[in-house]
């Protein structure tokens, strides 16, 4: 830190990404990327976008906006794309969260929700999960401030329902929903059918992750056209020109190609589940994940000790430090040979410690 | 505006971007893009790069900071790059400005200066240029606050000399200046040969207009190592994978090809004075732009007339509201020949006049 530094920022903890690594290759399941490449028009979108680059993209992002909510059967003044779904969840908080109204979200969530709450100076309250990592709306209906539901959530890849979100939506209409639906091509239950009914209600969204775009960096958000409009607001007062030419044409093309993003999606979610049987019957505890990522434990090894003999193994997974949830390892779904090395190490872990 | 949105931004007014009309061609002359497209080497490695997409971009973008590093004759812990120096901008802001330290720029530069503060909700002072337009560092010296000055100046064009922002510099070691070179290729003089003897220098650049990415956004800050953990800070707390793969690429492919934009820059720097001296012999007043546009006034057409009636034969320049410089028009530099339909349609736009 300089001698400069506002004094503002004096409880900031940035957040820490996962780990990557450069020193070898690994079969890497720790950042819940998509083991699929892009389809083959991304490529040839982006080749061409990339000789128009000494203009700026369209601040408004008109073609990309059009063909999102034409996807999503949304008017595009309900859609906000963004340089990946973290800059449109930093706007939602500034927008939508201060001294009055304190950010709401779970104990054990997206990893971020806290600091962008902390780097903006907005109170927050972190509602612990149930004992069975599930959330229960029960436990957000009667508080005040603006609810942030991961939904699948991360790292327990565990879902609700649409209509447990709805109870929340109608509850308290003066309150804003904010659901961080990351994850929820691989089996959850989206609440973007929600959006015309409840002006309460904000969806983040990200190509990162079911399109195969982490390294585009593409996120969005939907909701009623006055929220989109307050996002905008802060968007063009920090970065009119957020979203470049080229992922703007990677984006285009990718919902263009929305099958093949479909079948991986399918892909994965079935590879998670013949994984998980697996898991189960080395002895692991698994969550009912509905995301590309496994949240499991196992009796005989620690969290941080399974992360670290896998990683000596060349298998990457994500280990987090939380009190609540040390003893888990998050995987993320890759191939089923990725999938089959990872069964593999593990088995072999496993194998010392019996 | 929606009735969520916090009260906290009652005072924000957004940041207008230069328009990007798609209705029709324009000769287009109002958002001071390069008139040259990138070099070959950028296609290829966007092209190449688009192909991992579905994997995240290296927070630290250690290739790209590397690369630029070596190009600067920095070290990598002196630069910080992001998704274009409006990112970069905000961030400086954020970190060195605040009630304590209020930012302090001319009145009359990027407009966007006011909106980052008033957005972070930092006090400003807008210190007002001498009667020709210039920048005095004397008005400067003896203030309280973080100084902001864009060198060149925009829409002036107009630069300080390197030893005047070390004058700043050095009268008082705890006062940060930030220093915005987005158009230092054309012919100004960089305060980057400072930066190891000034802790207090942050210098902010960009890919835009000298290396013909706008589209791609690519902006960097260059500055002591300290002051660069800080901004990282914040980008670690905003959006760590800021910049996307093939922004990186790009951005490493143009390091490599330097050459070319360097004599592109040369190009633009000889045709704006060849169309500075052909304005003038029009009888236009036109500053000394040392930047890759010109800002000029007739006695006998306004700023906004000369814009509209340029408009409507094609041209495309930018006019300013503000008071002082309203009746001047900014005119990107293009091509020779893009600067002879300017000057054609110009006259022709004269000759009602007289």
């Amino acid at each position: 830190m300089s001698r400069f530094f506002s004094s503002r920022f004096d409880a900031l903890t940035p957040y820490t990404p996962g780990e990557q690594p450069q020193d070898r290759r690994y079969v890497k399941l720790n950042t819940n990327e998509s083991p699929y490449p892009p389809s083959p028009g991304v490529s040839l979108a982006v080749a061409e976008e990339s000789e128009r680059l000494q203009l700026y993209s369209d601040p408004e992002s008109r073609l990309l906006t059009n063909a999102l909510a034409e996807h999503l059967g949304l008017d595009p003044s309900q859609v906000l794309v963004g340089n990946g779904s973290d800059e449109i969840l930093n706007f939602a908080f500034m927008a939508f969260c201060d001294e009055d109204h304190p950010a709401v979200f779970p104990d054990i969530s997206y990893g971020f929700y806290p600091v962008f709450a902390t780097l903006n100076r907005i109170p927050y309250r972190e509602i612990p999960l149930r004992e069975d990592l599930s959330i229960s709306v029960e436990d957000y209906i009667t508080g005040e401030g603006t609810v942030v539901i991961a939904n699948p959530n991360a790292p327990t890849g565990l879902s609700l329902p649409q209509k447990e979100i709805e109870r929340l939506l109608a509850d308290n209409p003066n309150r804003i929903v904010i659901v961080d639906e990351a994850y929820v091509a691989f089996g959850g239950e989206s609440c973007l059918p929600l959006i015309d009914r409840y002006d309460n209600l904000l969806v983040v969204r990200t190509f990162s992750k079911s399109h195969s775009l982490a390294g585009a960096r593409l996120g969005f958000a939907a909701g009623n056209s006055a929220l989109i409009q307050d996002l905008n607001t802060l968007k063009y007062s920090t970065n009119p020109y957020n979203v470049n030419r080229m992922t703007s044409a990677a984006g285009i093309a990718a919902l263009r190609e929305n099958e093949y993003y479909v079948r991986n999606c399918s892909a994965i979610a079935k590879t998670r589940d013949q994984t998980a049987v697996q898991l189960r019957a080395m002895g692991f505890e698994v969550t009912d994940s509905v995301s590309n990522f496994l949240f499991a434990r196992h009796p005989s090894v620690g969290g941080g000790e399974l992360y670290r003999k896998l990683k000596e193994r060349g298998v990457l997974v994500r280990h987090l430090s939380k009190d609540r949830i040390v003893s888990y390892v998050r995987i993320t779904v890759g191939t089923p040979e990725q999938m089959d090395t990872l069964l593999r190490e593990t088995k072999a872990i496993l194998e010392e410690y019996q």
